[in-house]
């Protein structure tokens, strides 16, 4: 059977399978219901993995976090925790094509009702790319699971924070993406579940341009001292991916064209 | 009486009178005792002075922040409070060699009692260049008054913050320059407050680098949203100073040389 062969295997109706280009690995995907964003690929290469055994994705969408940190240290053992079944999946599908199934793990499930499937105290490392927008937005044009996603329907900031103290060790850490607006309510609640911030970088379009998206990571009982990084600009003055972009999406060269 | 015999009335052993490129206005200053830093310059060009009138100064040191923002708008009253007698007393004949003491009152006084000088609620706008260094911090080759401008030995984030509280208006705005470092500390502080951070600046000394300051507007009683800007870079890549810089400083063209 041929590569594309095997792939149609795993596909329903409407679903293409996506190469990442970091590792090779493949991401089944459904145009019309849900598609990964830049934000989870650059979650996803901002933690430091080191020391970094067990990690928990929460909210792991159709499980392309999960991937990408298989595809950056073999040592990794992951679990992605999904309440939406058609993404989960998709998500579990996407670990089977890949031969992930030994270290990659897909619950369904509610992460506010997170001890029901896992263990206190029992992640080197959670991250997540939680929804970001207030209920109330706009939901044009946007599939039911995408809305889920991306809108604070099923789960707030408290919620992830609450089900990241509740399943991390001592000295564990905690990645997230987020929006710059919100800075101040996550930094507040991180601190108020003893989740103390450590490293902070922005994203910016472009350089001149204020940032689009924060990365924040924080550790379990530390004491406060951020580290706030230079910032990551995704494209160059000319509007060319910048090296840094190309390096992080694994995209060989940098002779991208513009948008 | 000649423009420098005249300044020479102002001054007591040891001191100098150093030029603002902004305004014209001059800043006593000894080089042994204090000098202003570029924190304080960045802080009092920061701000916007939108509907401000009257301005607090927590820690005004040698006054130099009231002076640049006199010279911003000719509307504001300035007061700086000082808590160095030594420093208090440059401030006020600072302002008396400019001919601002119809626009800037200089209070010899300690914050942590601010309501035995100031009423409360009275201020549109306080701006605070606070010591950032938390004690214990080495004291090496500094002067009595500069270690307690640089270091939190007679006032603590807590304290300014608190003071800050104290004075504003609703909708009144507090502008401070501190250490990223301690972003977590000062967010925290200022929402415990009901200051609600709105404004956000990182400074850098060159791209690629680290930010060295933050630059930060809360806004008393005002709903969370906040807004982070792009980075400001004191220097460029080959060195020389930035053109938003050299515009901050008042310097004119870009030709400085390299440190």
């Amino acid at each position: 059977m041929s590569g594309e062969e095997r792939e149609k295997e795993y596909l329903l109706p409407g679903e293409r399978v996506d190469r990442l280009t970091i590792g090779n690995y493949k991401i089944i995907q459904h145009p019309e219901v849900f598609r990964f964003s830049v934000d989870a690929v650059l979650l996803a290469t901002f933690p430091s993995l080191h020391g970094v055994k067990t990690v928990l994705d929460l909210g792991t969408g159709t499980g392309v976090i999960p991937v990408i940190l298989a595809a950056r240290h073999p040592r990794l053992k992951i679990t992605g925790i999904e309440l939406q079944p058609r993404l989960a999946d998709m998500a579990r599908r996407t670990v089977l094509l890949n031969d992930l199934a030994g270290r990659i793990k897909i619950v369904e499930g509610d992460l506010r009702q997170l001890r029901h499937y896992i263990k206190e105290e029992s992640f080197d490392l959670v991250v997540s790319n939680p929804p970001y927008l207030p209920l109330g937005t706009s939901f044009l044009n946007e599939s039911q699971e995408m809305r889920i996603a991306r809108h604070e329907i099923t789960c707030t900031l408290e919620d992830i924070v609450q089900a990241a103290a509740t399943v991390l060790k001592t000295r564990g850490k905690l990645a997230m993406v987020y929006r710059p607006e919100r800075l101040v309510d996550l930094m507040w609640s991180l601190r108020s579940r003893r989740l103390e911030p450590k490293r902070l970088r922005f994203v910016h379009p472009r350089p001149g341009r204020p940032p689009v998206l924060i990365l924040l990571e924080a550790v379990r009982d530390a004491r406060p001292d951020l580290k706030v990084e230079a910032p990551l600009y995704l494209r160059d003055e000319e509007g060319n991916y910048s090296e840094e972009a190309c390096r992080l999406y694994g995209i060989e060269g940098q002779e991208e064209k513009k948008r």
